[in-house]
């Protein structure tokens, strides 16, 4: 047990980051009077047995009488925390602050950040299954691959409310949508799209799938890992690369990233290694580039745009940033708000259409995505969500009540 | 999976408690600026990654810089809800969350209600350790005996954070500190009381163990379950009621409740079972009876009151409410304010006195503790309970800061 000082340190005194993040970034509060022996008769005993009986007797009227059907738990492990790696879950947890308030600020959701102390797929698993009547949904974030495939996929199926890993998902629906909006400028059609995807962790999975899912031809992908092109000839893959491989790259193309983008229309790459200028060249002409690792691109736009007619970044010093803020807080308000019991493929392609569509207007190369500040997304993605939701039967509520009061609420 | 309309049920529509209960009694909200691309940059990526950094090199700066080092989880199995019973995790929450709110109210502690999966021993000790770094206290709730007692010792053992078991120690809290004034009232020594409790469960055994960290001769005081006087010669008692024989009731006296009170000068009623008025005839003369069962206390005021010179329950519509939100705010806002690693038994009894000096100066039979919402309880709780954890060498803070800006985050 270590004693420490509360002075603070001058150095970290005299920071804007620091002093922003001292105490934290978040708070809770009543939404309930709690000043005279009336208001506490009526939020705690005796009162409140009365709305604890009805729940016992009717289960269905849980979401409709607790804070659970708004709240979102923001769950880490620490293990891949943005490009720091496996810091552990202490250290984490100004990020998932960062979510939460996010979460907040941009879809109306109560969040809590969860820092777990175990990095143990079933401890993981068994943890959040014994929580989740707490929560209305479970945002995954920040855990290594390939071990989140299998957290998210288990949770996803044994609880009945939406679990869903941003790191994955939220990258991927992002993507997808400027990925529409780069061919609909370029006058492309989407399912003709030669696409490289270059990095298979955790995002580079995500996308692959839910390009596949959109309408592009799982046969005219590629992905690359640290160790080049995946084919199906290669060893040890693992399940996850396996499966990669059997859905993609039929014409077994084999090499580096190099090889696999000759006479590709599109490289995302979500790797965090530089891309080589020379293995650029080899793309169609007027290609597609997004290069998304942080903070320093795969590729640096000024050299992208040698090559590229279109570029994004994942940064907001340069045009089109491709950032998870334009989905999360939405697909989250959508789902909420209809009690899905799930975040299907169909919900997070409408949620990927809806943030295209906010732009789809005034499409420009250098703005094919929204401002992760414009305040139009998030209800648009809540609103497709939802109905998308209700179209695969995994909703629990026919329709969002008006007025929304849940969308921000008092 | 059922589907379920969301027009309310009219009879609920009508009903205070109900209306009050719609969409739950808390949320939560940013403490920091998030209308700019500047606020993100500072408040999310890329600026929180050197708080990670610095947290991940130095962990002492874990609670400066996350909002954990003032929230406290409460925590329940639905096993034990009130008087209602094992109601389980969802019919729970309106109790947690009106705890999380009194938690607020009364000691600007940030507070979040988890319900748990589980109601077994293991499955909550796992869960909870696993979401610990998540909180600066661990407050369980409602959570049955016997298994109450080894899941507060085993998590309070592994753990480097309070953890308090409410129904136990904040009840016993405040019945040590009304005993105290109602033995000043009477002019009786306090090491000299022969107390009988009735009830054995979580509140019972704390109350014991407390009053005689307090002081009282445990010789002198007889503890009673629904079988009757807990003595060393039953057989099949359990650990938890072995240790209470061994402690109390050294004479060995045997019988039920009417032969425990034969000469007794206190009552402390914490079962729920009625008390036949005829077993109190054989009390002492200016007894003392705390009749504290909710909502039916063991003895009716009235009845007490031809037996006793002092009375007290747990109800707001007689005098002398015993209700643990005089104790657990200030305890927690205390424990928090030094980062104690536990609660300790002088930690409690400092939280006694404290609350049984609010009202010394004005001691009336009626008046043996301070109101509830008296907003003078718990600042003097929270600095008693501080100094004593810095006495016991159990705070990693030697100090409070001042300005206490913790007290009530902004």
């Amino acid at each position: 047990m270590s004693f420490f000082s509360f002075e603070l340190d001058p150095a970290l005194a005299a920071d804007p980051v620091f002093d922003l993040h001292r105490q934290g970034k978040m708070t809770m509060s009543a939404t309930v009077p709690l000043a005279s022996r009336d208001d506490l008769s009526l939020a705690y005993t005796p009162g409140v047995a009365r709305v604890c009986e009805a729940i016992a007797e009717d289960e269905s009227l849980y979401p409709d009488y607790t804070w659970t059907a708004n709240t979102v738990a923001v769950v880490t492990d620490g293990s891949a925390v943005l490009g720091l790696g496996n810091i552990g879950p202490k250290a984490a947890m100004p990020v998932m602050e960062g979510k939460s308030v996010l979460f907040k600020q941009f879809g109306g959701v109560d969040s809590i950040p969860i820092c777990l102390d175990t990095q143990d797929v079933e401890g993981i698993i068994a943890t959040v299954k014994a929580m989740a009547p707490s929560f209305g949904g479970i945002n995954l974030e920040d855990i290594s691959a390939p071990r989140c495939f299998e957290i998210e996929q288990r949770l996803d199926a044994e609880l009945d409310i939406p679990v869903f890993h941003d790191d994955q998902h939220g990258t991927a629906v992002v993507t997808l949508a400027a990925l529409r909006n780069a061919a609909k400028l370029l006058g492309r059609q989407f399912a003709d799209l030669r696409v490289v995807i270059s990095g298979a962790g955790a995002a580079g999975v995500a996308i692959t799938k839910t390009l596949i899912a959109a309408g592009v031809q799982g046969a005219n992908m590629i992905v690359c890992d640290s160790r080049g092109i995946i084919h199906a000839d290669r060893p040890n893959l693992g399940p996850v690369k396996e499966q990669l491989a059997a859905t993609t790259n039929i014409s077994g193309r084999t090499g580096g990233i190099a090889e696999a983008l000759i006479g590709a229309d599109v490289l995302v790459g979500v790797s965090g290694g530089a891309i080589e200028e020379s293995a650029l060249a080899g793309m169609a002409p007027g290609a597609i580039i997004f290069a998304l690792a942080n903070p320093t691109p795969e590729v640096h736009p000024t050299v992208a745009h040698k090559y590229a007619s279109v570029v994004a970044t994942g940064r907001s010093d340069f045009p089109n940033q491709i950032n998870n803020v334009l989905a999360f807080p939405g697909i989250f308000r959508g789902a909420l708000d209809v009690r899905a019991t799930t975040i299907t493929d169909r919900m997070k392609v409408a949620a990927a259409d809806a943030i295209a569509a906010i732009v789809s207007d005034d499409l420009r190369p250098e703005a094919i995505v929204p401002s992760p500040l414009d305040p139009r997304v998030a209800p648009a993605v809540a609103a497709a969500v939802a109905a998308a939701a209700i179209e695969d039967g995994v909703a629990r509520r026919s329709a969002v009540p008006a007025p929304a009061a849940a969308v921000v609420p008092a």
